[in-house]
């Protein structure tokens, strides 16, 4: 019974992207589990239609599918109780959630407008067109204007780090002294703009930076020699 | 041997206020401990000086003190194991110190500026002056300034707690089915201003403000009953 996991994917199979794909995949990785991918494009709605989605990752596991990362990691955590834990308790559960919509909000939010031409850029032309559309009414501008105020909103997009960055210097990583879900959340839209932008997020000095080197390395360095750009 | 607080007043010894002293006052009701109040007013820094802190909270238990809230809720987990959990284990304790981050940042940070001119008039004369040259240093603009924009800062601020607003759609607390440390790390800039200020900073409408008025009721009403505004 093989486990497979719906990713997205772009022109190439092989360089996965999505923030939450990546989420799950570390969670995966986390608990000591394969998965098999299914390359999936933003237009094959109906290849996982029967699984109550449209939007990926959904997880195939024996007779169980399972979509939305958040979703995703409780059952991964409730199912395999014995291999390492997500969340680290029901307090690390809970607060996760919270650091999860901190994730989504300030970090997915903050890279999108950053990196959304890059992304188009590296679609089939059949996805481009659902992906210009939906997404630019989204942004309310275009993507070019988007990308070419990239420069400005980095800055932004650093500053509102901050609770992070402090938390970093206290602590190795956001789960404690070893990386859990807490990581996966905020590592997940990294690795998400790592595999599809040359655009450069982070200052090297940044305690963020050098949290995200070691989450590259993790799992046999799982995440870094995943296509992508050394940004 | 009487369990002490150093907690923050102005004028009125009964009045008291600091989001962080709120942090462990909510804290310390959580694992039912009591603690007699000493007061304490920001230019009395050779009281707590013998405690290595210049700032409040300081919790005095037995022969030991320690000072920073966050250090006060991590030494109860410690001391007090058998009380309920504030953390709910050793990943709440570690996402506990990014939402503690959040909670600074965001919570403290955003409410400063609305209430800082409600907190000077709380204060003694001595007292004031003190606080308006060093307040007026961190916000580099005057105190009368700060409140003159504070109906437009609100906006941004509710904004800014959107990631709280959807955890709270989905569980009753940031701690899950109750409350705990995650709750009382932005409970206590609530109470702070409320203590303060008649400054509205939430819409009746937002699951926030429901979520504050059951904090409110926590403890036989204990923040409620604290002097205060109904704001």
């Amino acid at each position: 019974m093989t486990r497979k996991l719906f990713e997205l994917c772009g022109t190439e199979t092989e360089r996965v992207f999505s923030p939450f794909c990546w989420r799950t995949r570390m969670a995966l990785a986390h608990k000591g589990l394969d998965a098999e991918t299914i390359p999936w494009r933003f237009t094959e709605k109906e290849a996982i239609a029967p699984h109550r989605s449209d939007k990926v990752p959904v997880l195939i596991d024996g007779e169980t599918s399972v979509a939305d990362s958040w979703a995703i990691a409780n059952y991964l955590e409730d199912t395999y109780p014995d291999r390492p834990s997500l969340f680290g308790g029901a307090g690390g559960r809970a607060m996760g959630q919270m650091l999860n919509w901190w994730g989504d909000v300030t970090v997915v939010g903050g890279i999108f407008p950053m990196i959304v031409k890059d992304i188009h850029d590296h679609l089939r032309p059949a996805d481009q067109a659902y992906f210009r559309a939906t997404r630019e009414k989204r942004l309310g501008k275009t993507m070019e204007q988007a990308a070419a105020n990239r420069d400005h909103a980095v800055e932004d997009f650093r500053k509102s780090l901050l609770p992070m960055r402090m938390t970093l210097k206290t602590q190795p990583y956001l789960g404690g002294d070893a990386p859990n879900y807490a990581d996966y959340i905020v590592f997940g839209p990294f690795q998400w703009a790592r595999a599809i932008s040359p655009f450069r997020l982070l200052a090297e000095d940044d305690p963020i930076y050098a949290w995200r080197e070691k989450l590259l390395d993790a799992f046999g360095g799982m995440a870094r020699t995943s296509p992508g750009y050394a940004a």
